[in-house]
């Protein structure tokens, strides 16, 4: 079984190269004027998928973005893996940030890669983790190590909520029927500090719009006497957070799962170095909720952010206007036992609530999903523990995350099985931001440690 | 002395023509991209000084963009009137709510409009008020009534500060010595209303920018741990206002003129009807400092508005991000007495003090000018009262304006004359604004009234 290694050695080199060609499609989902590119992906997703040694590969239609569904079936009898990933990416604005294009793979060393990283939008979320699935399904497949039946299902509409997912999964339940679902889309504490998320925080997202006059006026000869939109939202905004960084919608934290002082005090042991936390990223002190650490606060504590504001002029120079409407995008994340749906609502008769009179005021839900958090004794569970300590020869950390994958409490529901959530990133990978690379390092250790998994979990399952 | 409405009558399409030639071009003074519409506007307007008598036209570079300076001495025992307007334009956007061109002028009838008015950017503010200076003087040397001297000032940085106007002044004071200022670059309260703009608000214009991490960052993974700056923005800018819409700027009020109770009531006398007020606007109520009217608020009271404000990801869809950093532009018209250097200060110490740690704030300030209360027995009044008696056979009101112009403190300091605001547009203009307009109407009655004034200037003097 620890061929894997010296085949990654002897194929290391193309492995890149097949995933930096994957970078180089825009598929970029929230932005329909990406949609041949996104639907390019989906065809080489395909066409890997094939190669890999998969014995039946779709492309599934659905209401939006296609999913693509491969199978490779050795033995009923044996245990059925469904591997989860996404094709598409986040947009990767703003772009002059970047320090290459995003689009335009190169691979440079850093201080925590120094091996190098290659960075394009997409490299850690989620092309590189998922395509880490489709070459560790060749190493096994090519040496004839395939230990039981792997189902692939690849979407390409994580980044704007799964919606043709929960179609897709509720229409197939037959066919994806399996026994553990692998997703590599989260990270790990360090490279040498391996870990598996635990808990994933749930989502809701929102956006408003607040209009004041029908038409933007001259602010010297209205300015003081009519609502300004723009003031009134950063009012309404400012307003949604009280002075201890408490979110002040009634009822958000009706539900909000409570840790006890023992898992709180197990969660203070995991690594974190506030200083370097901070230098990393340019900040004088770290922010949020009163009474909460910043693991606490960015894990097992719901939150309130603006993810985008615009109103107004925002060319260069100046303009003395008052404009008639002003906009933002709003999400929260959320904690096990708050309903996404719920919470969408709250905010949306909240936000409504407060708005004086003189504006009028619109709340559009984007999507969201519920929070999550798997249990370590399953499985799955362990024979991701045993395959970590193969291949990194230590026992990795249970960590409860800060980040959504809304679809994986589906999952759960549809499919009735658990999903282990085995990534490979860190989080200083820049997913979502500008220069967003993953570790060529990571990446190979990846491919090095799924067979592992598939091997004990076949074996455990005996 | 009455030839001209014939005169007006028997040139008026060819009067009409020429400033819709004017209004085609974009001269933007705020963005560079238009650079040469600014200056090909310029020479324009040089042209068309020569071509209605000037005897010497020059175009007289400055640090900005140019001053177009005319004149036409015709004795030097006579009074000498100088004429300022603005050749440049603001920026037309939002370019969507336009229902036609900004610069493809056409003439629509409107309610308050039923001879029809140009549809334009700068029809009224301030190609169309300027240019009816220049037909002024068109009739009066054309038919030899010219009583008096005549300078022209017309500069292009008006919507952006007007900071090469202080330069030039400042270089030019004999060159521009007169005895009275002219100025149309205001309104008057309706049709059958007429009015001369008495007071107008001083300004000071400034762009924030609250830097968090020193890059974009997941949501998930970073959310409620650092502080994000567009949430930080939007805390800020409310704080900037209390309950009562005070602003909360230490010292901000020092220095602000309060009304006596006489003037105050004197000010309620102009017509104001607050649900046409409404109405048109389509707003449900007005809004704004407790314990002042609406025509008290946009006028004597100083103000703080955001005039634009942008971060984060802004296009189709949902980006889950915290944006490194976020931006307002923020103006606040000021009343006579404060000190438009001084309060930029006081706000700039003021932002920067209420940061949380965790954020850089940025302040910048733009441009700004003084406030300015004309005297309403100056013998300039005195004429420009008569002169409106004779064209609307009503005795002008005078009024306080919310507007600014800058540079009516800056003439008064470095010429050491009055200005007379002879304002010809109405509010509903839509100046600064989509779909800005100037009534055919009052086009033609500013270049009657103008001779007018010219005559009873001339003749009081003597």
């Amino acid at each position: 079984m620890n061929s894997a290694k010296s085949y990654i050695k002897q194929h290391k080199d193309r492995f890149i190269s097949e995933l930096i060609d994957l970078l180089k499609i825009p598929s970029i989902s929230a932005d329909s004027a990406y949609e041949k590119d996104v639907r390019a992906m989906a065809e080489k997703v395909k066409s890997s998928l094939e190669e890999a040694g998969c014995d039946l590969v779709e492309i599934c239609e659905t209401p939006g973005y296609p999913i693509v569904y491969g199978e490779k079936l050795v033995d009923p009898k044996l245990p059925t893996i469904l591997v989860y990933g996404h094709y598409d990416v986040q947009p990767p604005d703003p772009l002059d940030l970047w320090h290459s294009p995003p689009f335009d793979p190169v691979i440079k060393k850093t201080e925590l890669h120094p091996d190098g990283a290659i960075f394009a939008r997409g490299s850690c979320d989620d092309k590189g983790q998922m395509y880490m699935h489709v070459k560790a399904l060749e190493y096994m497949t090519r040496t004839s190590q395939l230990p039981c039946n792997v189902k692939f299902m690849i979407e390409g509409e994580e980044e704007v909520g799964s919606e043709s997912l929960g179609w897709f999964v509720a229409r197939n339940q037959e066919k994806l029927a399996n026994d553990v679902i692998l997703i590599s889309d989260t990270g790990m504490i360090a490279n040498d500090i391996p870990s598996i998320t635990t808990g994933l925080r749930g989502l809701s997202y929102v956006e408003v719009e607040v209009t004041g006059p029908n038409r933007d006026l001259h602010s010297g000869l209205y300015g003081g006497a009519v609502a300004n939109p723009i003031n009134v939202l950063t009012k309404m905004i400012a307003s949604l957070h009280d002075e201890n960084n408490h979110i002040t919608i009634p009822g958000f934290y009706d539900d909000v799962e409570e840790l006890t002082a023992e898992e709180r005090a197990k969660m203070a042991e995991a690594p974190f170095n506030k200083e370097a936390y901070k230098q990393a990223l340019d900040i004088e002190d770290v922010y949020g909720e009163k009474g909460y650490t910043t693991n606490e606060r960015n894990s097992i504590r719901p939150t309130l952010d603006v993810n985008g504001i615009w109103g107004g002029y925002t060319g260069e120079g100046a303009k003395t206007v008052i404009a008639s409407k002003a906009y933002a995008k709003i999400s929260m994340r959320l904690v096990p036992n708050q309903n996404w749906e719920e919470i969408t609502q709250l905010f949306k008769n909240h936000f409504e609530s407060i708005a004086p009179k003189g504006v009028k005021v619109k709340v559009k839900p984007h999507h969201g999903g519920q929070a999550y958090v798997t249990p370590i004794d399953s499985l799955g569970y362990r024979a991701a523990e045993k395959a970590y300590e193969v291949t990194f020869g230590k026992t990795p950390i249970p960590q409860r995350s800060g980040g959504s994958i809304p679809i994986v409490a589906l999952f759960e529901k549809e499919l009735k099985s658990k999903t282990i959530l085995m990534g490979f990133g860190l989080d200083s990978d820049a997913i979502h931001s500008p220069n967003e690379h993953f570790g060529v390092w990571n990446y190979l250790k990846g491919i090095e440690t799924i067979p592992q998994f598939y091997h004990y979990f076949t074996q455990m399952s005996e």
